[in-house]
């Protein structure tokens, strides 16, 4: 079985980490590849980032015609919707995917991510999985992405931090890390915190294992019918839908 | 990995049927125990016989403590919470388990289920998840349980009536089989009807295999506690909680 | 009039105290029976609890067809559902029962139970009866169940404590006491916070009071149906369903 | 016990009637007293009318301190809020009378009111009140209030067919009825329908009861708060609050 | 184009400040006409006093036919409803209003008024609107209504206290100013905070100039069908309405 | 005062008509330019082709900095958080316009619009700007926008049949139609069902007039701040957002 993952944004140092926990993640005949785009964004912090790293990864998808499903490492599930329009094989988003896993072993689960700009973009998410009511808050650590990439910073102290508060004055049950470059932190910081830390990348491959393995695709019933036949203008002419 | 998939009916030909479907889903290197109680009501139709259903079944768990994951094998999730309570080991209901993947693959699922007297706990699972919105519609086939062990009833053929309805009607976009019983059916309706078809019982399987290969257990912060240590009287004295 | 009221634990001395409070609230010509099963928890504290509550409870429903209504003094209305389906007679839990009388004299109230394990159950309850917009929060004392029964223990003050706090910090404007065992002390409580504090047991009285002064019973269209006439494995074998 | 019924229109026959169904409701021990403003609609129907009807509703209530608890008698709960402010006794409207009562007794209750114009202003109640989640449907029969008056009207007729298809299409449990003018009507249609069919005058009565009884008063921490004292200009100066 | 101002409380130096709030946010073109009850509550604080401001505030819709827009200059849209049912212009209340720009210009706004007590009847409109979602939460500064016609009173101060609470402690991204009577003090606030603040009386003329030149008048269909005509007993005969 | 009207789709006969319903719409003293990207989809219908159009759309943005306000005139509201970070000015989508302005002049509006798979998208809108329990359904008349270009299709006929529907059916008071093809529909649609139907670009210019016209611009607290300087890598360099 062939999961695609694709970072949304440029940053090659951090598509690696996100691959390598996508491997640990893997189960045995599970393939990983590990991709992102050669333009766009190097980090995604807020909705502008957010809309130009999407053409990139679609572009990205496109490539790979091969995989039985995709996973979007950005936590924000960056163009998901597209993504379920531009490929048979089922995409998940690693912030969903997390909510879900969360869902299943807590009542309500606390959510920790870089930037307070980013929070409404993952409350709107919740509220449109249904997984709002299960969401005890979404908190921010004022962690940059780009800084998780930065050895010696005190990055996860603060997320640690973050969490501390979560747990106290939310009443978080069980706490899903925020951003695809956190995927390191999430053991280290259950066994500190005597509960629960889900990272979202580790939780879509066994969701994405899980779907290929029954052989569920996105329905096309709906929002998520292929694009209509027809040509785009410019520069994003080859992203044309063609004839499905 | 060992899954033990809980048939909270005492209908061991139901249970059989459950534990090949969950045998069918299961990765390589999992392990499936389907069981079922020997006291309690033979199906389970609505709020009475559910509450007859949950000691047997956590009698069941309690004589598996090598499972490293439990599935609940029936569709309103009967006895999911003091499950939780019951084992250190992550607990999936098959409602729940339908309804996660569904979301993945479909902005909005229908549920087909047996009598209308059960809808109202189905309805309330949605709610309390958070995935109600997510539901166009529970609808019932009318079809009694145990009918679905009878070769040559009708019954497929009325569930799938109920879920042409849930797509011109409801405009559902995938469907979710309301009982274990149906476990058998969904490749075959998913061909007629040509949308995604889920069986709770595969789902759960995918799930907990998914959950025991992060290493994830259910969160003891909140309700999902250890019971407090106490002597149960009469009949229940074996149930009590000891000290955790 | 005859109200039974089925404490859902086998403590003694608990049914007792509620027994008097029902007495209290009882309207000239209302006779209270106040009875407990005699085997399952002690306390109830939590899901697990919860469950195996439930048969005892239902088995004295089942022994009082005299009843011309039945009142549930478990806070988290334990069984209530099946209950329903158990006897015509109509069926009210403390729970809801405080919950309702509360939305008629405030516009939001509090609830102040024992341990903060059994909050989920409550607040999940709240979303079903429709009453959570009405709920300024649900708070925990953490005085266990039983020690409501221990002269001179300092349980009153925690719950006063937690009054004091859901008042300044909720702006609640009135208290709904979280636990049977708590109906004796609502009149103190509210002299000294000066609003209304509101005691399950009593409301449920005057609910069951009133439901039977006008005819009403449970619908039977729907989930309250009566149960489908089938045979019970084992030792559940005398709670069967009858042809209804 | 004193219970004062404000029908809030000015029709006498109609408040003779709610008096009537309000005397059959009443304990022993209890007086009604029925009463209506002079001034005002002679019938409530959309929010012009309700606006109009308010200022003589309170007047009566000021009339009649030595009441116990206040029963507005219009189903849309006409200056509910107001009322509240302006006396110390609990006040109840029969709308919501009706809808507590029925969410005791069924999963999910229809309402079938008048005119469909007043359908909006009963959806709103049912938000604020927290009980929206619990109504099938609000219906209208398209009856206007004062034909209930008229006797060989075909009134009854038309009422039992909206709730024929309340049952049929929206899947009620039972019916709220939503006029105080249909109060005589709902042992008849319960016994045509097979089902709990609730008059929301006699509800209002049994919850004023059991208020009453528990000396349960209205919280003045929050939007209940006595008015501030003030002195109203013009022909309204004889409604202006004192010092409380 | 002719716009009517109606502050539903009788305290002309209001009328005078609120008018020329309007007067500064009219376009060219754009007549003000700022008016006011001659009986009523001097202020409306509360419930009780709005249904006494009501009848007033209708009477002088009726006093000013050639209106070509209404605008309710009360924070509570005292008689938004009824005002709607009693002419064919758009009516528009400042709360509503406030709320809508402020949705456009913000993910989740804050709004502050005068009085506790006045807290639960905005939440209740921004329910009903629709806009709770939007709003971060309605807090209370305790400056009475008319202490914000006294020359050197400390109100803007406590406002300001209020506001800098909202954006700290509820993430408010812009703030609504809760009363007619603050008209003045939002370009202040918004300096010295840094974040658009907002006045609802100003928001209100934008909107009733937009519907007005769109030629957009009130929907007939449903809760805003026009008064069926009947005559009114009383001290209201003159507000009876006619035939439609 | 400038307004810039973007067209997020590439195609310049319907920027032209958009253009000209903005003008018709404009107040005196207000320039409407109106203008289209030269790369991306030739239409928007679904996901797909919404990520396309985005990038194209913030370009024309950045090109018009003397805007006082940017109106997006794509009924799904395409790109309009990512908008709002990317400029200073207010920026108002034509679908969000059409929804506030119908909740001014209705209880419940209906919704109109072109291909069933927009469906989704809308009602994610409708929930995320709070009004969705203000709107009475989203309906598809199946006519795809570019139909709506062509001189003698039966695209307002088949619109008009399902607005006969959603009065019928879902008892919407007001309609508002769900693309900016049909802006020039409304009054003829208006004058054939008797009830207001809205066009989200005259609605749109109205509100963006209002803001500007009051000085409130965007928030910069929260989702809506100013993207974090950062450099876009490959064929997105030019959008990389500066030091702010």
């Amino acid at each position: 079985m062939n999961i695609l993952i694709v970072n949304p944004n440029t940053t090659q140092s951090m598509t690696r980490k996100i691959g390598a926990a996508a491997e640990r993640a893997a189960s045995p005949g599970t393939t990983i590849t590990a991709t992102c785009p050669d333009f766009g964004p190097p980090s995604i912090e807020g909705y502008y980032d957010e809309v130009f790293a999407i053409p990139g990864m679609i572009g990205e998808i496109r490539k790979h015609p091969e995989a039985d499903a995709v996973v979007i490492a950005c936590f924000d599930d960056t163009g998901l919707d597209a993504a379920r329009c531009a490929t048979g094989a089922p995409v998940i988003g690693i912030g969903e995917a997390g909510f879900h896993f969360a869902s299943l072993i807590s009542g309500k689960f606390g959510v920790v991510t870089t930037l307070a700009r980013s929070i409404p973009a993952i409350e709107h998410n919740l509220v449109r999985y249904g997984l709002a009511t299960r969401c005890s808050g979404v908190r921010a650590s004022e962690v940059p992405v780009l800084d998780l990439e930065i050895p010696g910073s005190n990055a996860a102290d603060r997320i640690s931090e973050e969490i501390a508060r979560a747990i106290a004055e939310d009443q978080a049950e069980a706490i899903v890390l925020g951003c695809a470059g956190m995927a390191d932190l999430a053991n280290r910081l259950a066994d500190r915190h005597g509960l629960p830390v889900l990272d979202g990348v580790s939780c879509a491959v066994k969701l994405a294992e899980g779907l290929v393995g029954l052989g569920l695709r996105t329905s096309m019933n709906g929002g998520y019918a292929r694009p209509r036949a027809k040509a785009y203008a410019g520069s994003f002419s080859a992203f044309s839908p063609g004839t499905n």
